[in-house]
Parts: structure tokens; C-alpha cells; sequence
């Protein structure tokens, strides 16, 4: 067994609510995830649910990511919009300093990145988006891990920028054959029953490789699994399995965790 | 002639474009002044405007600091808000750490940061927000230098803080007796003839006191002087003082020499 | 016993989901009132929730009336803004044709006009901006019926613009001496025990006057009785309300019902 | 000579100004054209700014239509966003609604509707994107006038819904061959040469036809010409036309002059 299926690293979506606006159970989560992907307050989060959400994360030892996502709170980041790939660079940049400021107000430290919503499945056919991406994130720090969607262009960019980058499956999400996400538009996008997502995940962490919709196989690394916390499913899903990993002495790891053994390109 | 009359400071507001809007003239402005407050993106400025003015004043040699605002783009900032003391303390951070990381991506480093409009002018009477704006700006980093009006409360409550504070006096607004700025919807509360706006500058510096508009004297140390970058006569006022700087041999400095000797709390 | 109490009006915030994120329980508390607020897409709610809560208010046949706010989703417009009197006259008539656009797409009409939140508390003792309110509900209809706080300066500017003025009390909030609502930053500003809040509501038909928080008794007639949508105690309240009526046959009537037998100014 | 080509109609882009940030020259502007296409706070434009633009139509006779865009003042309303149908229906209902009110409090009436940038050019080639916003023209007024791009999808959508529909040429833009606007990053986009801009003009106006960059004649009724506000050539343009006119006695109409003889699909 590969030094990757030895150990599981988990991470979920947080701090998506904005003022008087709930989203998420992120107290409940977090506990079950090892890594928060903290929105930074363009497509959810204000600086004040920020702050809650990394006083949450720290309280629970999990490893702090930037989650930028678009300007959009209204689409909640999830509509595609035609940015330049200069505003999207900056609008990276801005939102994760943004984060490592608050991060930093409580002795943290933004650990990753991982691009949101529309921004993120844009980039991962998109290699000018993905390549902004990359560069948004570098000129923050290039200490960064960028956490990318397996076999997507994000993957590509972040190395060519010289980034750490972990590649990232989900738990509760069906493929494409082209290693695509399938949209959310589309019915059975979202895997909501606990056990076939618990199956699918072990079985993607095993083998390292996805299994799109049709059965196609699509070997890649698989170093980190996305559970959506805004998904009434997140927690019967990560509760099971973190069951299995108990059960299986299978140790969790952060994402941090990950990288440190991922050999910077 | 004491030190801080040596030399002067001057400072302006900048990158307070957005998107297609265009705002003040920072390139005119840049070189005139030694050191650039910019907008961070809530009362004005976006990601790209941000990297476009601190390009700006790497290139010009300028200091550069966080001008933070309430979110507010329609109203410029300028309109009073009632947030909660959390809510600012967390909106300075994150407008700072923001501007931090696109500063870095270039070199550069933000040296202080400046409240605009609104926030300015309600923590200059109100201790509470005062102090949420210096512990904002502590939170992001305890060397970030405060720059407060003269005679506020944002003075008192950066040292607490253990900010060094620098004194700022405004080139082309008019003082009330109780030393806060004569708002602008006061007719004249604006001062747009440059030779005034001149005479008025160095007598502040050479005597370090404000006169307010009835003439009440209010002595207080003043060690950098704000020219509104958004004033049509905020060019002819910036290079009237230069002038009389040459002509008198005053070197300038920026807020960052500026607070090279003024000692910490 | 006076008209007013052979009857009782309940009208209730409702549309204030934004996107993603929802807001309230409309569904499960329109059939429990007799009127909708709608938000306008300022404080909360989009174009979209608008037209879902304009169906819903068709389908449960409660009368619509248009509840504009400050433009200030992150605060929910609950935070004061120093808006200019002219902005806020023109921010509330580009409210209400927003939703009497979408109220009219689906044959519906809006009937009334009640500010939300800070608006509302400041339009209560500042008679600029009630005046600048009235105005710009006449503007955009002189028909508009302006729901006013009982004892507030909205009452008179109401009528100055000739407007109908229908006074409005609230079921589950404290108020203070002077009749203003006590601030929700107060202890127990907020009443959320159901039999207390229907006793007072009771009480205060019958009466035709407000009980503050000290005892003090306001006279005041008192036209409909305003619920809100957004605390867990609204439907309680409401489900209690409704329980007291049909056990004493109290009919309920809409804000528009209410309106024909109150003689215009 | 056609009845089309016996007078000129002229449109442009107005009040899309925001908060302190100016754009465009409608007070020079508006007496040179017949038709005022205002912003509707969405992509430019915010209450006031609506309420003074009405002002300036009236003032000067001017043809009022609404001019309604995505939600994205920093993009203007530019970048492309995939908003559903459904949110563009009621986004536009939206629009129309609002500057319906602001209209009618100075006693005008909203004549006509024009899509704006992205979302028009969008709607030029999408025939879902289209239809709804032809949905959300019908839903605010089924008597408003639909400005469409000439030979777009809008054309069939807004008939199909039932609407009047004004096709729209611009006197300063190129075309590409298949009758699409060429788009502003591409070189020579925009036509700045208030000669050459004159010339094309009056051709497609006699004629009825657009003139691609490559040569391709297209065939069109062409019954209104939009100039961009926002070019620094849009007042020469302006002026060169409007002296065209006076020297070859052809009188102008307004979009509502054009409807009136075009029959109703």
C-alpha cells in the first residue's frame, strides 16, 4: 500500500455564512474533517463569520485553507462569470491575504487554497483560469498548497508556478468520463446516501483513481476528499466515515500532513 | 525648530478607482506626496485597482499604507454606518491583510494603515470604534504604524494598543474648535485655494496646532499632512507645498521615517 | 368596542432569503397572517425570492405590501446608515416598483408600504428621514398605504404627504417610555414566551394603547400587529394569536381591509 | 425611400454613474439623441443617479427606456455571468419596475427596454437567455417596446412573447459576419472616427443593412442607432449625425416614434 492510503485527509467547505445568514453546520464538522476551506467573503463569509470560523478551525486542530471563490454572494460563487484572468489573480490574492490577516490575528496560519465553486470548475477545464489561479495564489506566498481537482488544469498550473499542489477528489459528488465534476444541474450530481459515499471514497483512496458516472477509470493521485458541508448529507457521510477509518485504523491526516510528503516541483 | 518641523510628510488617498470608474489622479498625485493611502476595497478600490496604484508607488518611491473603509461603494465610505465593534475590528483587518498580500506579491510592504471617510471621522470622537480600528490593525500586525487625526480619540486608543501613532492634519480642510473636521457638507468646509491651503501647512507644522475655523488654537504634535486626492484642487495645492519646499530647503519624508523617531508606547 | 378591536390585522416580514441562503419560515407563517412585507432586494431577498413570496402571498391570499431597507445585505438593514434625505427618498421608490413590477407580473398589486429595520427605527423619531420615506412612497404611488410605528414621526409625515397612515404595533417586542421599539441589542428587547406576547397583543387591540417596558401606557390607535418572520417564536406566536381569535370570533382583515375604513388626511 | 429611412432615431446608453464616480456625458449627450437608455442600478446607476438622469430626459424631450443589466458594478455589467432564466426573468421584471417608479413620480412613463452589455450580448445569440428576458419585459408591461440587436435572438423572443420590437444598430461599433457585435477586446472594436462612424451610419440607414468588418452584407430592418455614452468620441459621433440630419432635412423620431408605426407582432 502506497504511503497515500496508509492515512485519509478530509476537507470541507466552512465559513459560508454571511451576517444574519446561516449556512453549513460547520461546529459539527469540522470536528470530522481535518482541513477547513474558509470562505473569504466574495462569494460567502463576512470578515466577522471569517474570524468565528478560524477561531473554530483552531479549536479543533484542523489545518486552515483559503476557499476564494467569485464576487457573487447573491449566486453564492456558483454562476460562471467572464473575469479577466488579471482580476482573477488579484481577486485571489486579495482574498487570501484577507484570510491570513484574520488567520494570523489568532496565531494561525492559511496553510492552502482551494478555489470555489464557479471559479474552481472553470479553472479545472480552463488553463488560463487555472494558470491566474496559480499566480494569485504564489503571490500571496509561495509557501502555499494549492489544492486541486485531480486531472484538472489547476493541477498542471499550480506545479508549473512552482507550487505544492494536492490533488483533491470528493466524496459526495459523481464524475464525468473526462474527470469533470458533474454540474450540480444535472440530477444525481450529488451523492447524498452516506454508505455509497463512504464505499466510493475508500475505493478512490485505495486505487488512486476516480470512476466516472459511465464506469470509466481515471487513474490520478488522490491525496485529499472533499465532503460539502452545505450538503444535508456532510455529516451522516463524514461521520461514516471516519467510522470506517476507526474501524480500519486508518490515521487521519491534514492536508499540511499531505504535503509534506509531496515533494515540491 | 524642532525635528518634526525638519522636514515634511505628506499623504494622499489613493487607488479609489473601480472597475470602468475612475477617481481622483493618482499618477499626478504619487509623486508629489512621499506616502499612499489605499482603498481596499470596501468604500472603493478592487484586487486590480490595488496592485495597479501600489505599482504606482513602488515606482514613485511612495510609503504605502491601508486606507480601510465601511463597505459602502455607493456611498464612498463617507456614510456614518452603525457596526457592531467586532465587525470593525475584523473589516480593518481583513481590508489590511488584503492589501498586505498584494503589496507583498510586488515587494512591497504596507507601513500603516489610515481609516477612511466615515470610519475616520466616527472614531475620532467615539473610543469604542477607535479602539475596534486599532485592534484591527494590531491583529493584522503590531508594526503597522496608526496614522490618527491629531487630537482623536484613534491617538489615545492606538497607544494603548501599543501602535506607534503618527499625527495627521489635513492641507485643505477646515477644523471645528473641538479639533474634528468641519464635515463637508459645512460650506466651505473644504479648502481649495492653494495659497491658503499653503500658508495654513507650514504654520501647522511650524507651530504644531491646529487653528480651527473660529481661531481657536489646539496644540498637538503634527507630523504628516492628508491632501484629499480627490479634490480637483489637490494637485495645485500638492505642488505649491513641494515648491515651497525647494525654495526653502524642507526635505520631505514618509510615514514610515516619520515613525523611525517617534518612539513606541 | 371600537372598530379596530372587532377585528385583528397580522402582518409579518417575509421574503428575506438571499440565493443560497434562507431566510424565516414564509410558507409555514403566510397563512398565519393576513399580510406580507416583502423584502426588496436591498436589506435581503433578490428578484427571484421576490417572485417566490409574491406566489406564496397570492396563493395564501395575504395582501402585499413592499418592505424596503437600507442596501445592506451583510447588516440585513439593521444597521443605521447617514443616508441623504434625497438617497432615501429615491432607495425606497426604487424599491417598491421593483416589486410592483414583479407583484404585477403575476397579477398582484402592492397595497402597502413598511420600512424595514434601521430605516424604520430611524424614520421613527427623525422626522427627515420619515418625511423623505413618504415622499418616496408617494412618488412611486400616492395609493400606497404607509404601515407606521404607533407614536412616531412616520404617522405625521405619513399624513403630510397624504398618505393613509395605518399604525402599526408589534406582537413580540418591548417597548421603551417614549414608544420607541427597545433596541434588540437590549435585554429581553424580544418577547419570544407565546402567551405573553398574545396577552400583550390582546390587550394592546382592546386598550388602543402600548404598554413600555416601565408600565408607562401610550394611547394610540393601533391598526395591525406586526410578527417577526425571522425569530424562532414567530410561528408560536402567531399559531397562538390566531388560536385566541377563533375562540373569541375575532375576525382577521389585510392592511388594505384596514385602510378602507380609515378616512384618508 | 422607406418610412424607416425617412427619419433617424438615435439611442444612447445613460446614467450610469454610481455613488462619487461619474461616467459618460449625458448632459451633453441627451440633447443629441432621442432615446435615453438609463441604467437600473444593477450594473451601473444607483437611485439618485436614476432619478437626476429622468430629470435630464424630460428636460430635454428624450424617449425613456430602462437599461437593465447583471448585478456587477465592477464589471459594469460586462463580464458574462450564467445566471439562470428563471433569475434573469425576474432580474430584469426587477429593473423595469424600479426605474418605472422613479419615472413616475416626475410624471414619465418607461417607453421602451434595452438589454445591456453582457447580458444583451448574450441574449444576441442564446435563445433561452432571450426569452427571458423578453419574459421579464412582459412580466413589468406587455406595452413596453423591446430594443433588440438587429438579426438576434432577441428579435424572435420578444415577438414570440408578443412584444413591439425596435431593431437596434450601433453607429460606432464593427460587426462580425454573422451579425454579432465584435467584442470590445478585440482591435477596432469600437469605431472612434466621428467621419467614418457618420458614413456607416446613414448607409445602413438607407440601405437596411449591417456592413460586417469583412464586407458581408446582412439584410435587417434597422430602425434605431445606439451611440456609447461612455466613448470620448460619443459626442463628436453625435454631432456629426445630428448636423447630417439638419443639412439633409431628416427629421429624428424617438424609439416610441418608431413603435408607433411598426405594427404589433
Amino acid at each position: 500500500m502506497s504511503i497515500s492510503t496508509k492515512r485519509i485527509c478530509l476537507d470541507a467547505d466552512m465559513g459560508e455564512s454571511f451576517g444574519v445568514y446561516n449556512h453549513g453546520n460547520d461546529a459539527a464538522l469540522v470536528p470530522l474533517v481535518t482541513s477547513a476551506n474558509i470562505a473569504c467573503g466574495m462569494h460567502a463569509g463576512d470578515p466577522t463569520v471569517m474570524a468565528r470560523t478560524v477561531e473554530l478551525a483552531i479549536a479543533q486542530g484542523a489545518c486552515i485553507g483559503a476557499h476564494p471563490g467569485f464576487n457573487d454572494i447573491w449566486g453564492f460563487g456558483r454562476r460562471q462569470m467572464a473575469m479577466s484572468p488579471k482580476d482573477i489573480e488579484y481577486l485571489v490574492t486579495y482574498q487570501i491575504g484577507a484570510l491570513q490577516a484574520i488567520a494570523g490575528a489568532m496565531g494561525a496560519v492559511v496553510e492552502y487554497v482551494k478555489p470555489h465553486g464557479a471559479l474552481n470548475s472553470m479553472a479545472h477545464e480552463d488553463a488560463v483560469i487555472a494558470s491566474a489561479i496559480a499566480r494569485g495564489i504564489r503571490a500571496a506566498d509561495r509557501n502555499l498548497i494549492f489544492v486541486a481537482n485531480c486531472l484538472s488544469e489547476m493541477v498542471t498550473s499550480g506545479q508549473d508556478q512552482g507550487l505544492r499542489v494536492i490533488h483533491e477528489a470528493y466524496c459526495d459528488r459523481q464524475y464525468l468520463p473526462n474527470g469533470c465534476l458533474m454540474p450540480r444541474t444535472m440530477k444525481n450530481a450529488v451523492i447524498t446516501d452516506p454508505g455509497i459515499a463512504v464505499e466510493r471514497t475508500f475505493l478512490m483512496l485505495e486505487r488512486q483513481q476516480l470512476e466516472a458516472c459511465d464506469g470509466t477509470k481515471l487513474a490520478t493521485p488522490i491525496e485529499t476528499f472533499c465532503i460539502h458541508g452545505d450538503e444535508s448529507s456532510a455529516l451522516p457521510i463524514a461521520k461514516a466515515i471516519r467510522k470506517r477509518c476507526e474501524n480500519n485504523n486508518i490515521p487521519t491526516a491534514t492536508i499540511a500532513d499531505m504535503a509534506r510528503v509531496s515533494p515540491r516541483p
